[in-house]
């Protein structure tokens, strides 16, 4: 593993800071959020560091993400949770504080008030098509 | 693919409904979001119907979680968003209306007013450390 020696999540990946563990195998690594939105937040890291979505491997996002989901149903059956969200952050203006890629797994109960949700609205249908050919050009196969 | 009669998304992978669409491979399908929280929010599904996270197969996840990471690239690379989110919604209390799993990349700005960041409050540590040993118990591998 390449650790990077001022990442707080490479310093929990080895050992070097405690964690709640909750999950490990040879590519990702989960444990409790500290400073939780929700009861039963956390969070799924893999163990290769790289900053974000677009820095880490396709083998680490698969890792990460297929523990994010045996980690999920975990926090289901142990708070009986209504719902769940997977949140994933890129840059300061998206919340991300660790620069570390990592998924939230964030409980979630009816009503409970957390601002994750919005109201649907239809957008501008014409711009959307404009957008969507401009996005499909610059896609790198 | 098992379609499910009555799900939008599996019309719009079986080319019933049209969208915008941005990226397709044998095993999942990238398109616009038509309701849009910010300009370039777009959707990818797996193809194979699942309702969510706990409903899908590992591979449909992880083509899911590759086609994002691709997309996304391309999504900043035109419009040269300062941030990103992934959210992934599972159940109505998370915000889920669609009930075939998919992930949002939402495109974000420096303060967006979008409320899906939040202050970062240290948790009850002792509490954390109980529920963590519960939600371990309950991993299935």
């Amino acid at each position: 593993m390449h650790a990077v020696s001022d990442c707080i999540f490479c310093k929990i990946v080895a050992g070097e800071i405690p964690c709640f563990k909750l999950y490990e195998n040879e590519e990702s690594l989960a444990f409790m959020d500290i400073n939780p939105v929700s009861s039963g937040h956390c969070l799924i890291v893999p163990k290769q560091h790289g900053a974000d979505l677009l820095a880490i491997s396709d083998a680490g996002l698969c890792a990460a993400a297929c523990t994010a989901k045996k980690v999920a149903r975990a926090v289901k059956a142990t708070l009986d949770t209504r719902g769940l969200n997977l949140l994933q952050c890129n840059g300061e203006a998206a919340g991300q504080s660790v620069l570390h890629f990592h998924i939230h797994i964030i409980p979630r109960e009816m009503d409970d008030g957390m601002a994750m949700n919005w109201d649907i609205v239809p957008g501008d249908m014409a711009a959307i098509g404009v957008l969507a050919e401009q996005i499909r050009n610059n896609i790198e196969d």
